[in-house]
């Protein structure tokens, strides 16, 4: 064996995966892109908001010295206090630029959260279906994904997460609003998640941390308001990034944010910047991180993706699909009409449309369809959508 | 103990440098940043080619579409082709995009490499002194670095590194030209270490890689040339960072190339694709992928670095220290004229000079003098390093 047994054995478990992905590009091969309706990739289609360019000109243009050197670890300071500022009001809590840490986008920051908490063998909880790179994420630190199912429309199961809970739990990690399911965690069910963790932290003398993974955040539907964990639950960290909302996934640019009531806040502190070094990540690329210094309100226009929900589910609807009308983000999780949804999938894909499997998620007889893509494409779509579910309805 | 008590250790550990480091913003704050003379930090003075501003300012003038979006995870094929065409006159090798995976700068690259080869209780070899992050990188993975001492005048101890090799070493890791000896490995003993890993691959029936960390390859003086590994040994990896030679270590921008001789390529590939994913760094900077793509022969004006060593050593020749010079690097890696190199840069610190002991990178006896600072600060420093040197000689 020339590479780590681990990662072979990771390389040949999403074989699956792969070959799905590989059988989209084929198809785009065969009939060209144009012709494939593609709604596998989370990667927002929308061009980020032009406040964004306007900055980047402004930056490009700044003959500002050492604006591309070394930074502390945890970022500018300036930085952090501008997205200190911001959160101060979104998390009603008195969180200062110390309380912030950039990072290497959401992916980057969940890392250097888990590397600074996890010892060998420690569990994250976290509520399925869910983003199955959390999985690699615990594991890379010694960590094991313990994952808890949902209610079927996808809400937190309190209960089930309680009983979850033992003496190697270090952190329950959600996801709202919800790759891949879209659902949004209620104020109540926050509430009552923290009231679990106090009283089991207490149980087991133990700290257990709340770690809320929110790129989703400013995607919301109806008025919807993703309620804050701060107020919630004093051990407990929000990380995120500025790729959905802003549209720049490729870019690497996140934060952590710690709650100010957190124990121990220094410990954590300290951690977490020698952990953002030693992973390698060193610091949040310098120049994102000037940018969303001043883009901290911003995002595309949310109401294109909810254009495009509308669109989906109504057409959806119209076919016969069953699903639960997401609150936010781009993507809907509706059943699939049979058990096995890989054989869905492949159905859908005889249509030329690529869905991923919910197995992919940990969340089996469902398909996850991302409509991060233009309206024609969501039109187009709706008869091959139609004929693939009459196969089997 | 709320965070792991790895992470835990490793800030106790580090409490010493990080106190030294305190001590010397202390000294900035009494003193004024500009009366203190530091040589501490790695953190290139020059700004970046001019070329780079240029090419920064027609990226965020485009217009291009999809600029900022999610890439396939080894970065874009056309800026890892760039990188190929470079590599492959440089290395006189048949490198291709294939061979080539964009990361966070090297120390993100390095991650990913250890994250694909090591199985636990793998070992690294490095040579010392090193760059002391390695010890974290390789346990970051679960394995373990193992160093072996260079001669006196910090070229490598073939005889040593040969025995060292056992049947858990995975990797020999070398780093030249060298931070913080400022040496570069002739072409003979990379040969000759290419010879020793055949022989011993052979004999152990293992496969063990050369990995060279090469950040600082183009900021040699007097016509030095880094031989390339490629050349010595099949089953090897370049790893490398745009941070010193186009000074934007704030921005996290570098790369893997693989020999396009080794074994077992594709495992290798698909895993560090793999790795870098879920380490969390999913990509490297999408907008500086796209500017490193048109500076392949770029560099800072390597000259100035040139000018500042025969500064620096001329000066302290002349108060009677000890070195090597450094045939590339902008470090300086003089004896400490007492044993305990921690107390002589305590004394340098009396003199409000800032260095860092020896023993932070395994060289103990030693101190490391960075020489990216301006011409002033080095000629200004003189009367300071020779007060501290007499009080010992």
């Amino acid at each position: 064996m020339t590479i780590a047994t681990h990662i072979a054995t990771f390389l040949e478990k999403s074989s699956w995966i792969r070959k799905m992905f590989e059988e989209g590009a084929r198809l785009k091969a065969i009939h060209g892109a144009e012709n494939v309706f593609d709604f596998s990739l989370g990667n927002p289609y929308m061009q980020p908001p032009e406040t964004f360019k306007e900055k980047l000109k402004a930056i490009a243009d700044s003959e500002q010295i050492g604006a591309h050197a070394y930074m502390p670890n945890p970022g500018y300071p300036f930085v952090r206090q501008s997205v200190a500022q911001y959160l101060k009001k979104e998390h009603n809590a008195d969180i200062t630029e110390n309380e912030v840490l950039m990072t290497c986008g959401a992916a980057g920051g969940l890392n250097v959260i888990l590397k600074t908490i996890l010892d060998p063998g420690d569990e994250v909880i976290t509520p399925a279906p869910y983003f199955v790179e959390y999985g690699f994420y615990a594991d890379n630190h010694g960590g094991t994904l313990k994952t808890v199912q949902t209610h079927p429309d996808f809400t937190l199961d309190l209960d089930a997460i309680e009983k979850a809970i033992t003496n190697k739990t270090k952190a329950v990690l959600i996801n709202s609003p919800n790759n891949p399911t879209g659902q949004v965690y209620s104020k109540e069910s926050i509430d009552r998640l923290g009231e679990i963790l106090s009283r089991k932290s207490r149980e087991l003398d133990r700290t257990i941390y709340l770690l809320s993974d929110e790129p989703y955040r400013k995607i919301v539907f109806d008025g919807t308001r993703v309620p804050s964990i701060f107020a919630a639950y004093p051990n407990s960290l929000v990380v995120t990034s500025y790729s959905k909302d802003l549209s720049i996934p490729g870019e690497r640019i996140g934060f952590i944010a710690i709650n100010p009531e957190a124990q121990y806040k220094t410990d954590l502190v300290s951690g977490m910047a020698l952990a953002n070094r030693i992973l390698g990540f060193v610091n949040a690329p310098a120049l994102m991180q000037r940018l969303v210094a001043e883009l901290q309100s911003e995002s595309v226009d949310i109401s294109h993706y909810a254009r495009k929900r509308e669109l989906l589910c109504n057409g959806l609807r119209d076919c016969g699909y069953d699903f639960v009308k997401p609150p936010g983000t781009f993507y809907l999780f509706p059943r699939s009409p049979i058990a096995d949804d890989v054989k869905f999938v492949q159905a859908l894909q005889d249509e030329l449309i690529l869905a991923v499997p919910g197995s992919g998620f940990g969340g089996p007889g469902h398909i996850r369809l991302a409509f991060c893509v233009d309206d024609q494409t969501i039109a187009d779509a709706m008869p091959g959508f139609e004929k693939a579910i009459r196969k089997f309805k």
